[in-house]
């Protein structure tokens, strides 16, 4: 058992605030169980030598942030390519040098990228990679939760070039991972300008079989819109609608250039949406994803990072402000994308039907972080991901006072010694 | 003297990335010098027991990061006020709860904002606030270089209510400051809309008279350009060019709501824009300032936080990668606001007529800022503030691996003691 003793501040999943009070985490048989109050070492009457006593003095206490969109491994890239329209951003660096991973290379950019995300208090994360069996063992070691999607585009994927097959071995994953603890296994069709029809359909078929999530790109560029609507007449939204697609079973990341019309729809049909503010703003996607018409006709909104190509990132702290920020200025009002809207959306990871019972603490001894008028507010605008300080998830401390206890004191050294080594073969 | 030893990265103020070298830092007579090269203790002789070594493993080392516009005692006001219309936050927010503020108060806020930008790598800033006297001190205290503006409003300042007494404070400030090695004094019309014309050049010719900078607000936000329009047909820039301000001693803060005749009149008068792009959007300013316009047309930028009460912090790195990205959206052009662009505005001492000697150095050991592709990359897009592990300002190491030289242990908790009980007096 776990007790965090005095912790200064603990916000709850509905943002619901308390000072001052334990937290004691069990882990139960049938999952995990939280107990907050007062003097709980007396109350519930525990024995000292059976817990694990974390000191919570000035820290914050917060559920794990959740990254809904993401592409782990793409940390190997960090940095490769900025400042580039996203043509040639993709065709010229992107993808030639993605072609170059191999199932090794993807297994440690996805180390790296778990332990980034555990650095910034994100315990749960929806993935979309090649190679995403190597993704799924990165993530059960560091011990963080995961949906990891099976990438599926019809010209194939570096893993594999035939899109029966990927499929086939989509299937594949979703049956080896489904009853993990960790992990949560999906099917992810990439988009609809990559993907056919009956990909999509076969896509939909797996994931309903098998009670999984199917996880894709939508909307998010305004030439992948306007280049369907000339082809089928179609926008991306309606056409995934009429083929059957649309349904409460699928996540959808970015869509930023979306009708009203369509945001009915994904009302309507219950898609879970993933706003990647940064990444579009840094692709220079150009729309703004319709926040406040979404809020208002219902959709599930969650936020990811997006790969660390697009970000540089994955520190979701650093997401919400921009969040926040963005809205505020397209909207010309200072009011949307308030904070508790963006936790709300940083901390959902129901759109992943994953229970998120994870604590993160933030350390509140640096001077960027007092007074705390609202401690809502220091962590929404005033913090960032290093701010975080330590890590409770599924049970285990994951990390400590900003140290890893999830790994040896060397294993960093390792892992950046083969992620260099992985780096020579990049072409800049 | 200082060395820093086997540095894995230096960025210098050009731009230029040196890898794998020695930093000889020396204090003289005359200012900072600074050697660069490989194994300088074998090529300039030098005594080891003469020297302060510096690992500069897994480092990158870069000028001090310049703050050109800020509020700094508002770090008091940390979280007070979130999420509202820029009206109602100044009438019934911030300005009922400044004007509760003691000199003393001041001080205090100062030092805790200093705190701050040194903990971020910000070495030099341009700071208006009231109770001037009181930042200057706190600024001298931690060690930072400041620009401190002596603030004017018609109506009065917290400070003193009559208009003709605070012009001759000013004066007596600059006066007193004026040979200072930390400080610049300044003077500091607040903006064309609560400062009459005659403050306007009253303020001019002692910023004339004694050498020293005018700092002022100017076109944040499109009402008071249409205001100012409505009333005398004239907009900001115009009306304070007309009257004889507009030079190269001046810095103006914001320029959001700007026409392209504008932007060549701040350039033709050689005035300084400080860009403060996070308070624009988190106030809902509305509109971009026209950056692109502003460098073709030969302005120099800056970069400014602005005060915390509309930012949250004093983190030029965040700063930074917003300002970029910002750009990208708004133009629809990710190749805009590109690393070096945004480097060199945030590098910019010269505008405030300071020599950037100081050093920063970034801790590279986070799992975020590896691999590294591009340095200036991952400091740009993928580090924030507290990745800065070291800060050496005016030949002097005022932090070290993360803990402040500057100040004694315990001196933090006093100031936070201070700081709660000041917040104590606050209407939330």
């Amino acid at each position: 058992m776990i007790l965090i003793k005095n912790l200064s501040y603990l916000i709850d999943k509905d943002l619901k605030v308390y000072e001052n009070c334990d937290v004691l985490i069990k882990k139960e048989e049938d999952g995990i169980k939280k107990i907050v109050g007062k003097n709980l070492i007396e109350k519930e009457n525990l024995n000292k030598s059976d817990l694990k006593i974390i000191d919570g003095k000035n820290k914050a206490g917060m559920p794990g942030l959740v990254n809904t969109h993401t592409h782990i491994p793409m940390t190997l890239l960090r940095g490769i390519a900025d400042d580039m329209r996203l043509e040639e951003w993709l065709r010229e660096k992107i993808w030639p040098n993605e072609a170059k991973l191999t199932k090794e290379d993807v297994y440690y950019g996805s180390l790296l990228g778990c332990l980034e995300m555990l650095r910034f208090g994100v315990t749960i994360f929806n993935d979309m990679y090649f190679f995403a069996e190597k993704v799924a063992e990165a993530t059960k070691e560091i011990g963080l939760r995961g949906v990891i999607s099976f990438p599926i585009i019809d010209v194939g994927t570096p893993e594999c070039e035939n899109r029966d097959k990927l499929i086939r071995m989509a299937e594949n994953f979703i049956k080896k991972y489904k009853e993990d603890k960790l992990i949560k296994p999906a099917i992810a069709p990439h988009a609809p300008y990559t993907c056919s029809e009956e990909t999509y359909k076969e896509c939909k078929e797996i994931a309903d079989n098998y009670g999984t999530l199917l996880h894709t790109h939508l909307s998010e560029t305004r030439y992948e819109v306007v280049e369907m609507e000339n082809k089928i007449g179609l926008r991306p939204i309606e056409y995934l609608e009429k083929i059957g697609v649309l349904d409460n079973n699928v996540i959808a990341a970015h869509c930023v250039w979306v009708t009203k019309e369509e945001v009915r729809k994904l009302a309507k049909h219950k898609v879970k949406v993933s706003h990647c503010p940064i990444s579009n703003m840094k692709l220079a996607s150009g729309g703004v994803m319709p926040l406040i018409e979404m809020l208002n006709d219902g959709v599930e909104i969650t936020i990811g990072t997006d790969g660390v190509a697009s970000n540089n990132n994955l520190d979701m702290l650093e997401e919400i402000k921009v969040c926040s920020i963005l809205h505020k200025a397209h909207r010309w009002d200072a009011t949307v994308g308030d904070i508790d809207t963006v936790l709300k959306m940083a901390f959902n990871s129901d759109a992943l039907g994953i229970e998120n019972n994870d604590i993160v603490l933030i350390d509140l001894t640096a001077p960027h972080l007092r007074p705390i008028h609202n401690i809502k507010s220091n962590i929404v605008y005033s913090a960032n991901g290093n701010d975080v300080d330590t890590v409770i998830a599924n049970g285990e401390v994951l990390m400590e006072n900003k140290r890893f206890k999830c790994i040896d004191e060397k294993f960093l050294d390792k892992l950046y010694e083969k992620v260099d080594k992985i780096k020579e073969k990049f072409s800049c």
